[in-house]
C-alpha cells in the first residue's frame, strides 16, 4: 500500500513549499515566483506583480454572519493587500466563483455589489473571471495585478538586514476579536433563537473582521517620501507568523517590544472579555491587513511624520531568533500561532 | 419577502453578463475586460493577456476516473488554451487549490506532478498560488498570463466580418465521446464491481477528455506566416456555442458546412455506439480545445499549407443568423447545447 500523509502534517506554508519545491522557474521574465506576497514578472519595460487567493465557505467565512456584500468586498481587499505589500499599486483583478445551488441570483448580485464597491474604492478594474457550480457552499478565487516601472521600489520579504527597524501600520488584533464576538453571538443564537445578537457595542471590531481595508495610504506615503521598505508583508496570518516569513526569507532574527505593539482600547477590552491576553491577540490574531515592514535605520527620519505607523522592534542576527521583549524585562521566544487553514 | 431567482435561469454566460453588467472598466490600461477568452491590459510598452478558470470536483471532473496527474495537467492546459485563443503565447500561471481532508499529501504531489509536466511542456512558469482546505471535494483555480508587444496581433471574439472564412483546427467530438465512455464504464463498475472497465479500445478519445492539449502549434504557425485571425476562440463549450460567442460579439451570423466538420473515425464510431448523431457530438461536445477562427478571404492563400486546419463555413449577415448546411442540401438553425455548469 502506498504511503498516505495527512496534509495537516505540513500546514499551509509547508505544504505549498513541499508541493512546489521541484518546480523551478525557467523563463528570464520570472523575477519572483512562489514565496512572496505576489509574483513579479518582467514585461518589455515594466513589471507586473500578481497575487492570488482562494476564500472558501466554512473555512474562511461563515455566511451566517458575513453579509455577501462584505464578503465580496473582503475578497478583493485581501488580494489588493498582497500587492500593496510588494509596495506596488494594484490596478486589475479577476474573480472566479464556484457556488452551490443554495445561492440565488439576488445573493450573487449582493456579492458582486461588494466586489464592485471595493474595485471603485481602490480604483482597480475587474477584468475577468469565471462563474461555476459547486457541490457545497461557495469558493471565491481572486487574482490581483499591479505594475511598476521601477524594479528598485518593489519590497520583497527577503530584504530585511540586521539592524533594520521593524514597523507596523495601524493596529492589531481587532479583526481577530471581531471574529470572536461574531462566533460567540452565533453560538448563543444557535442555542436559543430568541436571543438577539449583541453586536452594537463592537461595531469597529466586527467591521475589521467582515469588511477589512488594505493599506493603500501607506504605499502612497512611501512614494511621496521616496522610501522603499527593505522588506514588507501584509499581516494576514498574524504578526508572529508574518514576521517569521520575513525572518525566514531574509535569513535574520527579530525582536518585538511588547509595549510598542499597537492595539486600540476596544480590542484590548474585548480580549479581556474573552479572558485572553491582549498581546496574544495582537501577535497571533491575523486578518488585520496592516503592513509589517523593515526600514534601514538611516531612513528613520523619513517616517517621523507618517501617520499611524509604529516602530515595534528590530531585526537581529539569525542566531538570536525571534523574541518578544516584555515591559517587565523578560524575553520570550515568539512562535507562529496564526491562521492555518488545514 | 425578497425575490429569489435560481441561477439556472441565466446559465453560465448570462449569469456573468448579468452580474458584471454594471461594472465598467475605468482605467485607460484596461484594453479588454470581461467578455473574451482573456483580459488585455496595457503595460508601459507591451500588453498582458490574462485568463482565469475554476475547475470543481463533481462538476468539471470526477476523481473516480480522472487521475490527479491528468487533472493537474488539464487544469493548466484549459487556461493556456484561453491565452492561445487571443493569439498570444502564455508565459506564467498561478494555481490555487482548495481540498477536503480526503486528499493526502501524496495525492496532491500527483496533482502537482501533472501541473509541473504541463508547465514544462508549454514552457510556462508557475509563479504563485494558494492552498487551502475545502469542505467537500476539490476546487482548482488557475490564472494564466501571456504578453505581446504588438497589439495588432491580438485576436478578439469581436473581429469577424461578413464574408470571412470560418476555420477550425484539429478534430471535434473526441473529448465529449471520451467522457461518455468513462461515464458508461463508471456506471457499469458501480452496478457490478467485478466488471473491469473496458477502456483500451478508446485510448485516444479518453486521452482527449482526461489530458487535452492546447493548440500552441497553430499560434506559432500564424506567427510564421504573419497571419492574424480576424476573430478567434477556443472550443471549450462546443462548436455551436463557441461560434455563437464569436457571432454575438462580432454582430454577425455564420453557416457551417456539415460535411466539412472534422471528426476522426474513432469518434464517429463511438458516437454511433452511443446511438448519437456524430455531427451532434461535434457541434455540441465541448472540451476539444481546438481553435475556431475567422480569416479575411484575402488571407486564404496563407493557410494552404497549414497542417491540420479545416475550412468549415463562412461569416454571413447577422439577419441570416447561425445555420448548418447538411450534405443533403438542408439548412438547420444552430442552437447552443454545449456545456453549462449550472
Amino acid at each position: 500500500m502506498s504511503k498516505v500523509t495527512d496534509v495537516n502534517e505540513y500546514g499551509e506554508f509547508g505544504l505549498i513549499d513541499h508541493l512546489t519545491k521541484s518546480i523551478k522557474p525557467k523563463l528570464s521574465s520570472t523575477i519572483m515566483a512562489i514565496g512572496d506576497d505576489a509574483a513579479v514578472i518582467k514585461n518589455a519595460r515594466d513589471y507586473s506583480v500578481i497575487s492570488t487567493d482562494m476564500l472558501v465557505e466554512g473555512i474562511h467565512f461563515d455566511v451566517r454572519y458575513s453579509p455577501l456584500k462584505h464578503l465580496g468586498y473582503k475578497s478583493i481587499v485581501v488580494n489588493l493587500s498582497d500587492i500593496f505589500a510588494m509596495n506596488v499599486v494594484p490596478q486589475h483583478v479577476t474573480v472566479s466563483i464556484a457556488i452551490s445551488s443554495k445561492y440565488s441570483v439576488e445573493a450573487l448580485e449582493e456579492l458582486y455589489e461588494g466586489i464592485e464597491t471595493a474595485c471603485k474604492f481602490y480604483n482597480v478594474d475587474l477584468v475577468g473571471g469565471d462563474t461555476t457550480s459547486n457541490l457545497k457552499g461557495m469558493a471565491l478565487s481572486v487574482t490581483a495585478v499591479g505594475t511598476t516601472t521601477d524594479k528598485e521600489t518593489i519590497s520583497y520579504r527577503s530584504g530585511a538586514k540586521v539592524g533594520d527597524i521593524l514597523c507596523i501600520t495601524g493596529s492589531l488584533g481587532a479583526a481577530y476579536l471581531g471574529l470572536q464576538i461574531l462566533e460567540r453571538e452565533k453560538q448563543l443564537f444557535l442555542s436559543d433563537e430568541t436571543i438577539a445578537p449583541e453586536l452594537s457595542k463592537h461595531t469597529y471590531l466586527i467591521e475589521r473582521q467582515l469588511k477589512p481595508e488594505a493599506n493603500k495610504a501607506a504605499i502612497e506615503y512611501f512614494k511621496k517620501i521616496s522610501l522603499v521598505p527593505t522588506s514588507m508583508i501584509d499581516v494576514s496570518d498574524g504578526l508572529s507568523s508574518d514576521l517569521m516569513h520575513i525572518c525566514k526569507q531574509s535569513d535574520v532574527g527579530a525582536f518585538i517590544e511588547e509595549a510598542k505593539v499597537p492595539m486600540i482600547e476596544e480590542a484590548k477590552a474585548a480580549a479581556l472579555e474573552f479572558n485572553m491576553d491582549p498581546i496574544t491577540c495582537a501577535l497571533n490574531g491575523g486578518e488585520d491587513y496592516e503592513l509589517l515592514f523593515t526600514l534601514d535605520p538611516m531612513d528613520i527620519e523619513k517616517i517621523k511624520f507618517m501617520p499611524d505607523v509604529h516602530i515595534i522592534g528590530e531585526i537581529v542576527d539569525k542566531k538570536d531568533k525571534l523574541s518578544l521583549h516584555t515591559p517587565g524585562g523578560n524575553i520570550h521566544p515568539l512562535r507562529a500561532q496564526g491562521w492555518n487553514h488545514f
